[in-house]
């Protein structure tokens, strides 16, 4: 058994929180006894859709696609990445961990023979709005973005921005807020 | 100039929204007007902290480590990725985009003198946590996560987290709901 505090402290939030999430989706636990965890972890795999395993592709080869195609953690969780593209005729044809990376012209076919349904946008800026919507007409329904863009995709498509840079800007104004804070306690 | 309602169409929120997060930090812009891109942008920086340099150490330079190292657009938004470390030997010694390997026993006085604030841990799992500890002893004052694993830091710290499977996780969780809806309509 797990109770909401235990799994608050390991999660950062509070147990108020973790009761109110859970009981967004049904009751489990009991009161006072907690949640049973083999149980818990089934319900929360059906709840986030991990029951069954995900096709991912990868557009753009560069330095963060070649160490996303060769992130062991993926297969584990059940995401397989199975197909990369890019543009660059000097990647085209070669493999990399395991996958052989394929033009550009292929990925409507390929998405449609795999079933692929998450694109990992991993182009440069400018090329990152063509390569989603591509991707989007060609059956993805979720995308992963790396390139430092905000995306505009249609309302039915699942987006998830991982920008860097945007991270770090974040941490540079909570370092320079807390320096100001600190400077006026002073 | 700009107006509330063109920043939130390219960011993707709300004008109202715009207007009440810019409002927190003072009165920019002018009631019909909108703002001033180059006096929006000049008081943005400085509100983020941007207007100086932020050195960063990379602590793990397996794949995805590398390609941190190698990623360009840094340096053209302040940043200066100054240090990389790791505890494989055959890593330590060896150049990556410029930068020269370190093993883990120079992290405290390379972060000294060389006044790194920000580090980007990408170790394995095990390894994350007292990465992260160290560094923060070392003077660092800011701790962006790749490694798919909660951090415990004290209070003083920032942190932000770039968990790649969590981020698919999270869109598995909206395609399967999404679908679910279309189930219930159908």
């Amino acid at each position: 058994m797990v109770s909401s505090r235990e799994l608050a402290e390991s999660t950062g939030t509070t147990a108020a929180q973790v009761r109110k999430d859970l009981s967004h989706f049904g009751s489990f636990g009991k009161r006072g006894q907690g949640y049973a965890v083999t149980d818990l972890r089934v319900q929360l795999e059906e709840i986030l859709g991990l029951t069954r395993r995900w096709r991912v592709a990868v557009l753009g080869v560069g330095r963060i696609g070649s160490a996303l195609l060769g992130y062991g953690f993926f297969t584990q969780r059940g995401f397989d990445v199975v197909a990369a593209f890019d543009t660059d005729r000097s990647m085209v044809g070669r493999e990399v961990a395991g996958v052989t990376v394929q033009p550009l012209k292929e990925l409507e076919r390929t998405f449609e023979e795999l079933e692929i349904s998450i694109a990992i946008i991993a182009t440069p800026v400018e090329a990152a709005q063509k390569a989603a919507d591509r991707a989007v007409r060609a059956g993805a329904k979720a995308i992963l973005n790396f390139a430092p863009i905000k995306l505009r995709m249609s309302p039915g498509v699942a987006v998830r921005e991982m920008d860097v840079t945007l991270e770090l800007e974040g941490l540079c104004y909570l370092v320079t807020e807390a320096g100001a804070a600190t400077d006026v306690k002073e």
